[in-house]
């Protein structure tokens, strides 16, 4: 997507001659939205500092990261004790991350399979088709979700409004994103389209990535506190809601930001259709009661308790919100209920909660 | 309530001696949660600043601190052309505040009806009656809260869990508050309570405001971001949503800060009781449909897009949290509609939306 009139990624390749390259580079997403940085990265330590940092996140963008971090690796050592080393530094920087050890250990499996000389130019051309892949499957994504949103266009002539929750916005991927996957497409094709935007508590990901990404690419938006959303619906100013997802059960029940479950009840409260859009992988086919089978994160206090932002001297910086008296509760994720989620978007195609099941017998996806 | 263990109102005299006194504390809500201050209040000037300011904030607060005004001004000048000089002046402090315009009506009322050396001292005793009362009424509605809370309690041995919105506590009154009335009832009488607390963005009253008077009464609480009340609703760790309101109508529906909707589908959904606690005259019987006839107000920009809190340095200070390219919307109230309300609590009794009609007949109230 574009950032200043430019088309970026969220990490490429120094050059695109394999044999030659030596680095990647990255967007800091840490100092997004007050800050456009690019960091190039030579090295796995900085490599993983990044991860660990959180100067790149979102689940499929840390999958490409740890791929070009094992290529970094082998730019120094190839051998299976050094390749192995630099997988099990990658994996201890979000060790709950299962794209991160699904891509480690996909490199892994293609590396040792090769003699030692083959490994460089193998490791290289591996991470380029993990972050390849991810784009074809978010763009994927998004021809799905069009066709959605054209259907809810029909042949009116305001701005189609579409709601979102967090950042599932092309900076959690290599490009495209999943929720807002749609949304750029539909931008792209030039319909008229307007995206509220949840700020999204406690770590704001909304008003700092979701607004930023959706700016710079030139997109019509609205940030809105997340109190906000169902007085929206209640008006009849949202037309279709749509959220990424951090998992989403065989059933099609939907764990995603919490918060999440809040905008599910009012969309169907005011009948309009909620939307996940997620790659197959996020599909936990071993999940039936999404309420009772998925554990939730609690995050730390100093999550609520501090907000960060632009102070009056230009600089990022903290400030307390909540007095030092009162304890906080930081639960990560909620999960919403299949009898309120419209539909899943995936590369494959729409799917409702109950035609998942039939989804996963035709595509060839194991459970 | 009590701060530090030592019992306060929102306003008080300086001297209960009415012949001697000369002025009025206030606590600058301003500076809290970080800071405690009071004020010594002795001219009129001074109290519309405070009331302009914020410093005092909530209907019946700035209802009691404008006829304070009155009485301060009696002090200088009594005269028919200075008290409804000073009446204008301090409804122009927040135009749009109508207790403000109903107390400093009723001040008018009874000063213009009396000869000018008579005006100062009925003055004084006019407006500690007004503080009298908005006390007296809150209590009742604690009173008759309190009962629906021992209901809920039954032989449980756990904390019974009551969420809240934004702040209707002390704070916002003269004493007792509306929607916390039921809660320090509770707490006073020994019951086992705990509170989360919204934090209630964009201003975040719940975590500076409801937060701060809690922990200094000694009620057991949680901060939790908005997004969090659906999640824990559907663990069972909330027993009932008890919320002011700046307007309820006929039928029982709920105008109040914005998110409490939200709060109502999921409690709802989660079969928990939403109530909302209010004196009767902030019951609108002119208005049967509160979603098409309440104008809900459209606050500025600077509320989303900065946050204030305490900085390293221990300043409150201020951040953005919005990038600067990224439009905002900002509506401060939404209406949850009367089917989601279990009940509203009043000073005269607990009634259902449907029964509110029977008030109306039985209390002498008029429309």
């Amino acid at each position: 997507m574009k950032i200043g009139g430019k088309s970026y990624r969220t990490i490429w390749l120094e050059t695109e001659d394999i044999e030659a390259c030596k680095a990647v580079f990255i967007i800091d997403q840490t100092q997004l939205p007050h800050r456009f940085t690019t960091l190039r990265i030579a090295d796995v330590r900085t490599m993983a500092h990044a991860i660990r940092d959180m100067q790149v996140r979102g689940a499929p963008l840390i999958g490409a990261a740890a791929a070009y971090g094992i290529a970094l690796g082998t730019n120094e050592n190839s051998s299976d004790y050094a390749v192995r080393q630099v997988a099990s530094e990658l994996i201890s920087c979000r060790p709950t991350a299962v794209n991160l050890a699904w891509a480690v250990e996909r490199m892994l499996r293609v590396l040792l399979a090769l003699p030692e000389p083959e490994r460089r130019a193998a490791a290289w051309r591996e991470a380029r088709i993990i972050s390849d892949e991810d784009v074809k499957i978010n763009k994927a994504i998004g021809r799905h979700g069009v066709a959605l949103l054209k259907a809810l266009t029909k042949d009116r002539d305001e701005p189609l409004n579409i709601l979102t929750h967090c950042n599932a916005g092309w900076l959690a991927t290599v490009d495209w994103g999943t929720a807002l996957a749609p949304v750029y497409a539909a931008h792209d094709l030039g319909m008229k389209i307007h995206v509220w935007v949840d700020e999204t508590r406690p770590r704001n990901q909304g008003a700092s990535l979701t607004a930023w990404e959706l700016a710079q690419h030139g997109v019509s938006h609205t940030v809105i506190c997340d109190n906000v959303g169902g007085h929206l619906m209640q008006r009849g100013q949202v037309d279709c809601v749509i959220v990424g997802a951090d998992r989403v059960t065989s059933k099609g029940a939907v764990c995603n930001k919490i918060g999440t479950y809040l905008k599910a009840l009012a969309a169907f409260d005011n009948s309009i259709p909620f939307y996940a859009a997620v790659p197959t992988p996020t599909i936990d086919w071993s999940i039936r009661d999404g309420l009772s089978e998925i554990p939730i994160e609690e995050r730390g206090a100093d999550e609520i308790s501090y907000v960060s932002g632009l102070d009056l001297m230009g600089n990022v910086s903290s400030v307390r919100i909540i007095p030092e008296g009162s304890p906080v509760s930081n639960p990560a994720f909620d999960v919403t209920p299949e009898r309120l989620v419209t539909a899943i978007i995936t590369e494959h195609g729409v799917f409702s909660p109950t035609e998942l099941e039939t989804l996963l017998k035709t595509s060839g996806l194991s459970r």
